[in-house]
């Protein structure tokens, strides 16, 4: 089938070209087009794709599974290392030619760990998760790791607690209108509110020498349903582990940051890495946590603050004394990355990249692993296509991470270590982790919105017989999310941090997507030795359905990119998003100068500690430096331009390749600008104070960790208050959109 | 001193009464004027109010808060005699005429009491609040009554339980998409949400046989704050008692409908009465309740529903099984009203009206007594300042009702044995209750809004020592309630019901007030026997502080009503509000319509389906009948006809004030017209269904209870889809804010 430009496609092109165009076309429905694709092509990339569907099986990956978590595989572990040789042998029998690159990665995994409650009474806390005869994995203790979190300092500190909620910044505001200082404390936070590693760091930004996190029932655990095994949340005793090193300054490995970490690499001294927490962290699980909770006094905790024990809140310091005592093994520990790689027929140096990691915090059957048997699934089918004469045109590697966990340190040290030839070759990361059952989630560059809603559009939901789309869709609608679409598609979300997308797009500056399934098996197994394989096949995706299904959104994914004749970005729906961000940014800044104007003229008629209740200690907030007028205007510009730039550019392709009238060198010409596109937008100089960050649209937030910040040296800047730093990250923002619009308009 | 109009109200005048004006004036400013006072009575009026202040002492009312709460005081105990007798003692040698009305009332105080959970494991609740060593008369077993809900039916029913959260009609919407009905089952519902009456009311609605209502640690207990004896919140045996008639139908006797249930009174059969509930009823403390709410299985609960029990809420049906036994004593009791009476020396037949009820449900040290002896402080102030020669102009009856708890049956009875007089005499009906330190709160007649912010102006704070207007104002900035003005004015809330005020407001139309302080006294001792001296004077106001501070309001606000030369009331001021509830009903039409068509459109795309989990119960709504468009417009004209009216009269009316043109019969017959003005927003035949409330701007909703429903006829016809009934009722608000227009327009 043949492609037909739309009418009003054919008036807005010029009269010598569309003669050429009409000449061209044949008279037959444009319904079954593939963005990217020649008519012709598209009808054989429909057919790869109903192959590829039959290829994948739900059991497989079922076994695979139950395989790979059948013991501990976090970094170092022997598992760990069987399962990276069992994936190298099972891409080699598919037709791959694998590599398992080694890093040498700084791993520190705990020696001694305690805590116990020394005042007003006496309790050491557990720190084991009890043995499940539900949970056949569960009664495996040798050789895992207890509750922990990496990159935690080494220490031994007793001191009063102070209860700080999430231990955010806005946290700390609220402990200083209470007259409530953390200063030798120990501060214990809950889960929740940001990535983990933000609570040691603000501790101690305010002088914290300890800090104790725990799963809030509220959170995580029976108030939202219930707990393992009679539900999926978590038990009492349930801990969660996880990193803790200053991942939104740079992640990877912390002593060898913008290099691979290779036997020979020149390293930090652990006591000069600006990412090691610098005081001791701990996770509790809340049946630990509550007697020190409890024995806290002081001030009644403000309402947002409480969670679900069946206590009252309050936030100390003290009468609650604490023993906090770590001692960690710092050794560096060999990292597998298993690297899979099937030459592209046609452009073997335009590589498509698709990578989970297989490194877990204990058994992994959810995190990372029923990302990683989806893989493998679709690594399978796409070589068994390639057998059957379906040899993709692009290169696709497939890369299953190790260490991932402590920080992305498999990716990143990877990425570092090849970054030259990635910026240059790569046409498309694309991540995978967790998935479950229920809905279809996709985050990452704009420029790659039109493509993946087209993707899910083929994809059948296997509940519910309609496609993911439409799924996804009428969740939107019942959630009141009316206006969930640009020129018809819906929004994938900006990627902040959390996963091994991280390197390839906010350091690379490589267009990126994270795909996964979720939103019906929920559930608290996470970085518990809960995540197992009896928790995952019962609770969150039974028969592995959203597995098999995930593999047919990502392979299909894959497939396009590797077999497209122009690859398929869309550059509208990137300047439709950036200019939402930007209108964001400027209602973030008015609203701040409304607010502050208006915090100024209270706190000079004292109205707050009028409205204050005398009995209780209070501290009235200060007057704050009103907020200038920022000059937007260059900004503005170069979004404007863009969007401009984008709508020809994107027309102009649609309307060449549809009219076959494009040269193979003009489409190879093209090809290698659509690779560079996301390239422009980065910066190497990167963000202020983490220049590792050189994206200048997507980033983790320095105070959020895996929360996205968009625009982020400008966001940030103006959130920091940092007004000379906002002036100059409008102009170098603009400077980044303005160099993709000026390359779309060359073309 | 007297009052100088300003130049704008000069040149609003015609040329010839501009004349008679001019002669009049003195050159004096107006900063000190008192609304409705003459410049030369403001001055005395300042005089009075200066004694008054003096002549409140706080040590006194803690005195006699300690006397009236050493024992039960409710309905028919002997205390409750005792308190009434000595109240009428000391009005008297304050030199008030005083007469006890004794009326006699239905009054159910329980036999048996059994709770238990049968299925699947065994437990009696106890029912029974402890001793508490910090607590003198939490010791006191004698005499006082045990938790219950007055007016719950008979009954013994065993039948498995079901959690249906606040026991509202949304909930029960939100069972129907989870396909659990309660028919033939006990409901337990956790109070809040609405009024306690409403949950049994819509339980017996759906075919329940039993209700169960129990205070939740979430909204009434160690969730909030610290628990009695340590804090004031409730502690896990503390449980809440109240009525549970169904008061927005009527409230009062539920055998005296409309009369006042005098010796010989027609009375319905208990088994006729509409208000009386037909299902058992018992109110649970939370620890009683955890074993049973533990018990329930079957679907997680919403998190909205879930509350701060150390569980995993579920919805049920079952297994949990409860077997609910209740019986009563039905007899009828006296209930005595104190009525004390200062003739006025100029006006004796124009009444302004005071009242706080004195029955508690067990010592009742904040509800009623703190917002009792602020009354009697005040009352002996006005009797001391009449000896000392400034005896009111107006006749001042203070009230101490009876048997206000179940069902504000005292006052009730009262004002509808004396209606006609009380119709044709009273100024306004001012009420108080519960007090306590914090804020002062007005709700009532928009009316009287000026007048309430000017007496606010004038009452300092006795923390802060600025006025309460200038705190509460504080409060309100400091919340972001950033438009709290109507001309500068603070608005006063709408009344709905939960005290004495109902019955003159809502039944007989007669302009009213509710007044008290709050916020800073937080707690939970609500209608429990911790509802003790001990608790309030430790927690809620110690030193009664702000019981002086009540005294202090109500006296400048009883005796500016009793001494205005013309009756401070503001029609502008309600003319606003109005304006606002009719822009809210129209608002209210209007989403409703988008919100159906929304919901009709999704229904028929099967949006609801295909969002929802397959593997849970889910039934998704059905179609709804679209929203008409309404013709408001009658409604809209009366109320610019008010508006423009209201503009004139309380122009013109300060106008004649100030330039003391009025003769003394103008001015009586303008005070005439004032008295009879609320009563103009009355309509004789009643809202739809409950035809005891008069009232067309307030009432009770039918399904909030306590909470207000403004413009209730149109409103509540819109919320329940009435559409023939909502036309009919945009008519009669329209001639009832037409005939107030009118009025107003005729002077």
């Amino acid at each position: 089938m043949r492609l037909v430009p739309s009418p009003a496609v054919l008036r807005r092109l010029s009269p010598s070209f569309a003669v050429v165009l009409l000449l061209a076309v044949t008279p037959q429905a444009n319904s079954d087009g593939i963005l990217g694709f020649t008519a012709e092509n598209a009808e054989r990339q429909r057919e790869i794709e109903r192959r590829l569907d039959g290829l994948i099986d739900a059991s497989e990956q079922e076994a695979w599974n139950r395989r790979m978590s059948s013991a501990p595989n976090h970094v170092g572990a022997p598992h760990n290392r069987e399962n990276a040789e069992w994936m190298a042998r099972l891409f080699r029998s598919w037709g791959y030619e694998v590599e398992i690159e080694v890093f040498h990665v700084l791993y520190p995994t705990p020696i001694t760990r305690v805590v116990e409650l020394v005042e007003p009474t006496h309790f050491v806390a557990r720190l084991t998760e009890p043995v499940l005869e539900e949970d056949a994995t569960s009664g495996i203790v040798d050789g895992r790791l207890p509750p922990y979190n990496a990159y935690s300092s080494d220490g031994d500190v007793t001191a009063q607690l102070v209860y700080v909620n999430y231990g955010i910044p806005a946290d700390y505001e609220e402990l200083e209108r209470r007259g409530i200082s953390v200063e030798g404390k120990i501060v214990i936070a809950r889960y929740g509110g940001s990535w983990r590693g933000i609570k040691p760091k603000v501790a101690t930004e305010h002088g914290a020498v300890g800090c104790i996190l725990y799963s809030d029932p509220r959170d995580d655990g029976y108030w939202q349903g219930d707990v393992y095994p009679a539900g999926p949340y978590r038990m009492e005793y349930g801990a969660q582990r996880g990193s803790v090193s200053d991942m939104p300054t740079y992640p990877g490995d912390p002593l060898t940051p913008g290099r691979g970490a290779t036997e020979d690499a020149e390293r930090l001294a652990i006591e000069d890495s600006p990412t090691i927490m610098k005081i001791p962290v701990l996770p509790l699980s809340y049946a630990d946590a509550l007697p020190l909770m409890q024995a806290i006094g002081g001030q009644v905790a403000p309402s947002g603050w409480r969670g679900a024990l069946p206590i009252t809140y309050h936030i100390g310091p003290g009468p609650a004394t604490v023993h906090l005592k770590l001692e960690f093994d710092w050794s560096l520990r060999p990292a597998y990355d298993v690297i899979a790689r099937l030459e592209g027929s046609e452009f073997p140096d335009q590589w498509v990249i698709r990578g989970n990691h297989h490194d877990a915090w204990v058994f992994g059957a959810a995190d990372p692993l029923s990302g990683m048997v989806s893989l493998l699934s679709e690594a399978k089918a796409v070589g068994e296509l390639a057998r059957a004469g379906y040899r993709p045109r692009r290169t696709i590697i497939y890369a299953a991470w190790d260490a991932e966990e402590p920080g992305l340190l498999g990716s990143t040290e990877w990425a570092e270590h090849h970054a030259e030839e990635l910026r240059e070759k790569t046409v498309v990361y694309m991540n995978t982790d967790g998935n479950s059952r229920g809905f279809l989630n996709v985050g990452g560059s704009h420029s790659l919105e039109r493509m993946v809603n087209e993707v899910a559009r083929d994809v059948i939901d296997p509940q519910r017989g309609v496609s993911v789309w439409e799924r996804r869709r009428a969740r939107e609608a019942v959630r009141g999310n009316l206006d969930p679409d640009h020129d018809g598609d819906m929004p994938i979300y900006p990627l902040g941090s959390g996963s091994d997308y991280t390197p390839f797009l906010q350091h690379l500056g490589i267009a990126s997507l994270n795909v996964s399934y979720g939103g019906e098996g929920g559930g608290g197994s996470y970085h518990s030795i809960y995540d197992s394989f009896d928790h995952f096949s019962r609770f969150r995706d039974p028969g592995f359905a959203y597995g098999a299904t995930l593999s047919r959104t990502t392979g299909r994914l894959t497939l396009r990119f590797a077999n497209a004749d122009v690859l398929p970005f869309r550059f509208t729906n990137l300047a439709n998003h950036v200019k939402d961000y930007l209108k964001e940014v400027m209602e973030l800044a008015d609203s701040m100068r409304e607010a502050t104007d208006r915090l100024n003229e209270m706190v000079m008629g004292n109205q707050y500690e009028l409205a204050a209740d005398p009995t209780k200690p209070y501290t009235p907030p200060q007057e704050k430096e009103p907020v200038p007028h920022i000059n937007f205007a260059p900004l503005q510009n170069a979004v404007d331009r863009l969007a401009e730039a984008a709508e020809r550019f994107d027309d102009r392709t649609a309307e060449r390749l549809n009219a076959l009238v494009m040269e193979r060198d003009e489409m190879r010409q093209l090809n290698a600008l659509l690779i560079q596109s996301e390239r422009l937008l980065a910066d190497d100089a990167g963000l202020p104070r983490r220049s590792w960050y050189t994206h200048m649209i997507y980033a983790p937030g320095f105070y959020t960790g895996y929360g996205v910040k968009t625009l982020p040296g400008v966001r940030e800047g103006i959130e920091q208050r940092a007004w000379v730093e906002v002036d100059e990250m409008v102009e170098r923002v603009a400077g980044a959109v303005g160099r993709l619009a000026e390359r779309l308009e060359r073309d």
